[in-house]
């Protein structure tokens, strides 16, 4: 069944998640700024118990979460050469203060490197005061000239996680990527979403990078969401900033730095990857509310059943889940399923006049719509099994989504056609020249996500493009 | 002891309060903006703290967390005539999106009225969707002309609660102030922070409010500190955004609104009214850490110091109480007792050699710095209880400082008198002409705060001013 419905749903994704969106009381962009949404108060819970996540796994491994200003100067941003030149663009600017014109202006953040570097070189004296890791979650700004997509392309990123790390070493530096890819594969796991993770090339690391490793999804439509990147920062922005550090034999020594980030779009991935017709689909982890308790009315046993619903929501909330009824009288319960499908409750509870009779409820599991039901004093037990069940059934079935949907294919033409028809993520043998990497670009319509990472796979052939002995494979897509 | 030590304290109040922050890792303002800061690890733990007591008081009540976006289109800044005249020459302007001219220029948000009517608009329909009642946490931004100071009078404020509240009558809108005052008072009780509040003058409301009330302390230079602020917008921006909604009766009706903020001034409020000569004096309840333990080395001892150091630890924990071992060694004692003191830890328990021969532990109070032994087993009991004596002290030492500031006076002389030297607020009688009031702030050369709200004190007299039967006491004084 859910594969039918997804297949159905896939042919119209843009409109079906820029509709679930509002209808869900998750975000709302018909804010007057192009590409600027609301989190309203459902959608923000939800996104209060993503970043929870992401916060919890930050701090366990010895981030410290601070709060740096929004607006960089002009004469900051400037300091690293690749950087300004790929930025500039993209910048909004405050010109003004007031009425009166600014001497030096300011972009409002489009990431916080350049913000971050000026209070480094302040705070850092000695190797003894690295490492430092610190994040902050905050909007970013980017000026988009193409058509906006609600959480996916948006002017206003409103709930950016961007972690700055400085290091005494190189090594050192080398192994906070690692920590930082360990972490994020530990949240989409969380989240129950699939990725593949590939090293960026050259022409498209972040601007200021050493290199950048990126974590990509393949949505329902075929495209594929770049939802967090991990990058390895060299000394470029120390050496912009000149953040140095004494050493333990007392030289000066310019620091090694690392950053990385995950956007709203970990949330539009969650809600994409397993959402269907009925609307979003939560995992019990990241749901407001777990268990919803709908009385199914019957007349002459209503108190009964009202009784009986009170009894299960008591229970379920002393066993600490997030449980709530739903009362209405001028709502049928049809309207009631309806309702808080779209919300994506991960099981609903339905109490009836034969439920009361044999003391039972009825357990409805959002993802696959199935009913059980469940003797009243094994309903802790059993809710608690099920959202478990839950839990694991959506991340299969997304890992499953997505590794259907990477194709090792051996030409071009191959790779075309599959990109074509938006079929997801082809892999090609590759000389690793940029040259061939820009070529296949232009021959597949697509771009190049980069060459796998944390997989051993030794390959060997031929370069798709040139021919010449090849030893990575590489990975297109036609992206977000 | 503690009030000579503040006597001396306060003669240098803004050099302690500038260094003091920095000096325990709560902000740093040297960023290259001015009036900008960033919020470093212990201090985003304390703003942290801070704003869950904020938090848990409002969704208590009611309340939906919510997040809107951070830049306003000057047309819609524009709706309402009080709100642009008075916010445009404050407002930082975004006029340039990369390199293109924007055709309309955007603010950053300098509160966020003008953010949330063209959503209220689009989400209100009938009687049935009333009352809404949402916040957000966010910075504000305003190009301050005066001199800046660190979480007084800043450029970016990084921590501004805004609620914003929809209602059908405006019995339902005069009900809701009620409610934030209250809220306030128990946010404020729970910092230990004092206050007055007062209905602040005509001249001096909200730009676009029907009406201001507001919260003031007493900063330990004898001026005041606005500290939180409930408006009444009647029906304001409900008419310039013309948002409406059906009554019961079919008729369509404007909204009425209040709004209501408390921005990072209630920390600069909390850090300021509790510490001393030492540093920052934290309530327990905000403490990042409540408890710090220092072993006090001692040869031939220092095996069983340091597992009586673990065992203190490992109670203290069960007890849920957030406590830490400083076990540095490069560090003599005295280091870190001043080190934990600049940082405010309400208390520290030392274990020397004598306290290990003994049983027990040294326990000495951060806010008096007085000392108290303690037997091992006694001692979570012990912690637990002088953590609430703590509380209590400080909110009531903090009480007894504005009190004994405040002075009701029959004369402007006096009144002038007492501000000169910075005394505090003074009260004088007053016959609610806006005349009046202006002349009053010319002769004393200080700011009137308003009529004081929620003492239901009846006076009876003459307008200090112009001698005219006073109905109203009015507070004045040298505010921030």
């Amino acid at each position: 069944m859910s594969t039918l419905k997804r297949k159905r749903w896939s042919r119209r994704y843009g409109d079906w998640f820029r509709n679930v969106l509002i209808d869900a009381g998750i975000m709302d962009y018909r804010y007057p700024i192009k590409g600027c949404g609301v989190w309203m108060p459902y959608g923000f819970k939800i996104r209060k118990n993503v970043l929870q996540i992401l916060r919890d796994l930050l701090d366990s491994t010895g981030h410290n979460e601070t709060l740096f200003p929004l607006m960089i100067p002009e004469t900051s941003l400037a300091k690293e050469s690749a950087h300004v030149k790929s930025f500039e663009e993209e910048c909004f600017w405050v010109t003004r203060g007031g009425l009166t014109p600014l001497k030096v202006k300011y972009a409002l953040r489009p990431t916080s490197e350049t913000v971050i570097a000026p209070m480094l070189k302040l705070w850092i004296r000695s190797h003894a005061d690295l490492p430092i890791k610190l994040y902050q979650i905050v909007s970013i700004f980017r000026y988009e000239t193409k058509a906006t997509r609600p959480l996916i392309r948006t002017r206003e990123v409103a709930s950016f996680k961007e972690a700055h790390t400085t290091h005494a070493t190189l090594e050192d530096a080398e192994a906070q990527v690692k920590e930082a890819v360990e972490v994020y594969k530990r949240f989409f796991d969380e989240l129950g979403v699939p990725y593949t993770i590939s090293r960026r090339p050259d022409w498209d690391k972040f601007a200021g990078a050493v290199y950048t490793l990126s974590f990509d999804m393949i949505c329902p439509d075929g495209r594929t969401l770049q939802i967090g990147t991990v990058h390895n920062l060299g000394q470029n922005f120390s050496k912009a900033f000149d953040i140095t550090y004494e050493t333990e034999k007392g030289t000066q020594e310019h620091v090694w730095q690392t950053s990385y980030g995950i956007s709203g779009r970990a949330i539009a991935a969650l809600l994409s990857v397993h959402g269907d017709d009925h609307g979003v689909v939560l995992p019990p982890k990241i749901a407001p509310i777990q268990v919803v308790v709908i009385p199914i009315p019957y007349k002459k046993k209503d108190k009964q059943i009202n009784r009986a619903c009170e009894g299960v929501i008591t229970t379920l909330k002393e066993a600490d889940l997030r449980v709530e009824l739903d009362p209405r009288t001028d709502l049928r319960p049809g309207s009631k399923f309806y309702y808080w499908e779209l919300r994506g409750i991960p099981i609903r509870i339905e109490v009836g006049p034969k439920d009361v009779e044999n003391n039972e409820a009825t357990l409805v599991r959002r993802d696959t719509l199935e009913k059980q039901t469940c003797k009243i004093n094994e309903l802790v037990a059993a809710v608690q099994k099920l959202l478990k069940k839950i839990t694991r059934d959506l991340r299969q079935r997304a890992w499953e989504w997505i590794e259907d949907r990477v194709y090792r294919v051996d030409s071009l033409e191959e790779a075309k056609q599959l990109l074509s028809k938006r079929a997801g993520i082809v892999e090609v043998l590759w000389c690793n020249r940029a040259e061939c990497g820009r070529q296949l670009e232009e021959a597949v319509g697509a771009r190049v996500l980069g060459v796998p990472v944390g997989t051993e796979e030794k390959v060997g052939g031929k370069c798709v493009v040139c021919g010449r002995k090849a030893d990575h494979v590489v990975r297109a897509a036609i992206a977000y």
